[in-house]
């Protein structure tokens, strides 16, 4: 197991709508993706993309609002009302070798790997097992390999 | 305003040396700092460094154990035990103007401006104001402008 890229950091809130007047107005995001739904992970998404020295290729913002009352993110805001930082994703070349290794090792695996917001497969490692970290892995999208 | 780099993420933890090892075997990190302290911020940090397509240039992950019993981080382990995610940082060309910024926009800002971990001028917004999140503003370091 090589760690990848830091693909994204994902950050709850009750409005997206909300997030994204923040990060435009307060902190001056120039380039924020269109919100799209996300059932399956009962959420609602959109990253803000950040700049690094070559381009808006930093790694990304994901701004999370549950979709629905049985979203898995209406804990995570219970416990913290104004929202705040939920997950990091790291990315791998290879998913189901990532699976083995972190099964390997024990650790608790939230769930199927599934497609993820980026289209590629993903799977959620138990915080309680990361050192309190909730932690997404992703497959590198085709074509950004490192 | 602009938005900068997101230069690194701030993870709490109670115990750098567990973390350092955990980065290392459990998620394969092959480049990370030596821990060094902060005393005037109650704090003992090192930095994951993660990899991107042109290098070991990306978004830093700053592990960050307390320093003592007065470390602003006890708070934030006493609430969250195992650690996890504490604070974002990003960067800005000018720490004076970035502070007149916020404070224009009616933003806490906790304390005075002062030297962080990578040797220029610092601050935090209080994370009432920015929607849940603590939030670091650093100066680019001098070369690395973008």
């Amino acid at each position: 197991m090589k760690l990848g890229r830091l693909n994204h950091i994902g950050i709850a809130t009750r409005s997206i709508a909300e997030s994204i007047a923040h990060y435009r107005q307060t902190l001056g995001a120039a380039d924020i993706t269109e919100p799209f739904d996300l059932p399956e992970q009962g959420v609602k998404v959109c990253f803000v993309n950040t700049p690094t020295g070559t381009g808006m290729d930093g790694t990304q913002i994901e701004l999370i609002e549950p979709y629905d009352e049985s979203s898995p993110i209406n804990g995570f805001l219970a416990k913290n009302p104004l929202g705040g930082q939920h997950h990091l994703c790291f990315e791998v070349a290879d998913i189901a070798e990532a699976r083995d290794w972190f099964e390997g090792q024990g650790k608790r695996i939230l769930g199927p790997t599934r497609i993820g917001a980026h289209g590629t497969p993903i799977f959620f490692l138990h915080p309680k097992d990361m050192m309190g970290q909730l932690t997404e892995i992703m497959e590198t999208p085709k074509g950004e390999g490192h």
